[in-house]
């Protein structure tokens, strides 16, 4: 089934509100197996609505409406209803009932706009609205279904738990949608798209495949259209082992998954904490652990040494190392992690230092060069990154960087026992 | 002039991420005067590509699309545009040198995938990428302009506003217009709407005047559109200096100013530096204050108090405290400002304590539960805060109320000077 969700009013058209409503729509339709084709933003004018709804007509199977059916505006979307449908409004008792029970529970005496709330095409079946006055409307016709539900977002979604998704499976029409993210960390797009070209091309034509580029991540989408889900899902599955063992290193979790949470997972099983030093990145590194719900569990805290005298005092860094290699260097970069994870007394430490820019940067060491370093209980790692000249990028990719390096020894301390 | 805005790609379509884009796009085009008529989400498919182009052609004098460019195989924007246009792909040197010096600068060789982004559409105009290698193109058929933009956000803003909107502009149907957002704070929004009502009342009828509201402040956009840009901003100016000696203290910057950033300019004026403690902020206040370039010139670091040993070993944090009050208390708060104000060397302290989330809150400090302390040279300010129990915003308003209450002292002790 396919299914087109039209929003209806002016907001979303002048960029005052985020159409969050269709993003919610086309979630929850996409698990019920509906495939959304398009979504499409319009004005509350009668000719607009119109046209819309002709075009929606020969494109798909399910047209949704929302918005403009607040008691100002619903007059515009439901006399536009009846002229594509050739169809008349009502008055609906139930709902009028409704209204007025609303309305008495308020201590409110509903006024006409109220009132004509209740009017419906003739034609439609009404889908209550638990949540307040305008009802959802249900019509078919030429094997296309259309449903119009109100722009408030939590009667939208009460109709389209209560109601719409219920009867949809009733119709027997809808498949079966299965998606899985698989995050990645550490191989740049094209050089992944180049390493998982035969795997991908190796795909069955019903598992489609999108890569999702985000900064210092790549996230590929696995996307299964069929009959059954339970069987989809395993044959996602079954290509996402095979994806496992052509990038063992470079999956750190899937859908909503955190590089920290996958931190702290390890950590937990190694019963062991961690701790944080940071220069460049300036506290995001330390931000990106401590939104983990139950961080507290494996993090005992960090220090951002922005002064040499802080790095000095709190982490123990020699005065010399400052002075023969530069703030921004892998001895320092060591020393700072070393001295972290002894002042915290953790199992684990990450520190970065670097040039987050605009300024701040030389011939040699150009802005955007970061070092970080990671220590664990017996051995340490370091990196040396040259991102670019944008200073909150730069913050952002270092912190990254340094929670993938920490994975990278994470890992091979396992391997190692 | 109309405008349409199509969004290439299934993430829209299948609810997974919210079409922000969009949202951004119309405000832009709606301040430049452009009419936003639909917005359109599509899949990333050869065939609807085309229907949509035909589509919004035959509606509207401006065409923006976004997504569909990035290097991998999922792209087929650039195939459908020529397709559309009658037209064939061409390499373009500038493009090509630009990715290859992007490259160079992270030490990565470009493969096939990045040198095909410098293919374009023969009869297109490049729009350069400042921030990201594929480049934006500006087409032209039957009085109808078709702009292509990638869908990474900074970098369709960048192409908007650096590319787009000058353009817009030169074709003489749109008019242009300049904004400039005043940054106030302190004064809660129905008290300032009655303070600058005379001052509302007598600007002129093309310098509108929008109350922009959000979390931790009130913003106030002044809007002027007119023939000449540099007229419209000298006339706003003139209006923003009005404003400026109405509510001196509100006002603590403009457009994308931080108030982080006003806090830097105070303690720069002053010759002071800052420190900071924090326990359930996590990183995040340190964060928002090393975001602001040059911050190591009034910034020694923080450290982030997970655990309470790091908070009596680093912080001076006495046990006594802990166990009387518990570590999310007006005592602890005001001993971690001053423990980090000795330990980090500065004139200036701020510490944060309290429940995130989601769990770890009890009947008498429930999740939510914030307490901030900020010192300065010579004395000390407090606050509690009862937020909600969602982490990710009780973070940022902790972060942001403990800003705030900085900002306080430091007026304050100019004040008494």
């Amino acid at each position: 089934m396919k299914a087109e969700i039209i929003t209806i009013g002016d907001e979303i058209l002048i960029g005052q509100i985020v159409d969050t409503n269709s993003a919610w729509m086309a979630e929850q339709l996409n698990l019920a197996g509906v495939e959304v084709y398009q979504i499409t933003s319009i004005h509350d004018q009668h000719e607009h609505i119109l046209e819309a709804l002709q075009n929606a007509e020969t494109n798909v199977d399910l047209v949704l409406l929302t918005g403009g059916l607040g008691p100002t505006k619903d007059d515009i979307t439901k006399k536009a209803l009846c002229a594509f449908f050739n169809d008349r409004l009502v008055l609906h008792e139930p709902t009028l009932h409704h209204i007025r029970n609303l309305f008495k529970h308020r201590s409110i005496v509903i006024n006409q706009l109220n009132h004509d709330q209740a009017l419906v095409p003739e034609t439609c079946t009404v889908l209550p609205n638990s949540q307040g006055t305008a009802p959802g409307m249900w019509f078919e016709q030429n094997n296309t279904l259309f449903v119009s539900l109100p722009g408030v977002p939590f009667e939208m979604k009460a109709l389209m738990t209560e109601q719409v998704l219920p009867r949809l499976v009733t119709t027997g029409k809808t498949q079966a949608i299965f998606h899985k993210t698989v995050l990645t960390q550490g191989i740049p797009e094209s050089m992944l798209a180049e390493r998982l070209e035969t795997w991908e091309n190796a795909l069955p034509p019903h598992i489609r495949l999108a890569y999702l580029p985000s900064p210092m991540a790549v996230r590929l989408r696995l996307s299964a259209t069929g009959a059954k889900l339970d069987i989809l899902k395993a044959e996602t599955e079954q290509e996402i082992a095979k994806l496992r063992e052509l990038i063992p290193d470079a999956i750190y979790g899937y859908d909503d998954d955190q590089m920290a949470g996958a931190i702290g997972r390890l950590l937990t099983e190694k019963g062991a904490m961690l701790a944080v030093a940071e220069s460049c990145t300036g506290g995001y590194l330390s931000h990106l652990i401590t939104s983990v719900p139950g961080a507290s569990g494996w993090y005992t805290g960090s220090v951002t040494a922005y002064s040499n005298q802080v790095k000095m005092e709190l982490l123990d860094v020699s005065e010399e190392s400052l002075q023969k290699f530069g703030a921004v260097s892998e001895q320092v970069a060591c020393e700072m992690a070393m001295g972290v994870k002894k002042a915290l007394h953790a199992g684990y430490a990450v520190a970065t230092t670097g040039i987050a820019g605009p300024t701040g940067g030389s011939e040699e060491k150009p802005v955007g060069t970061v070092w970080v370093a990671v220590a664990g209980p017996a051995k340490f790692l370091t990196q040396k990154f040259v991102f670019d000249n944008n200073r909150e990028r730069n913050i952002l990719r270092a912190s990254q960087s340094a929670l993938q390096l920490l994975r990278k020894l994470i890992l091979q301390d396992q391997q190692a026992v």
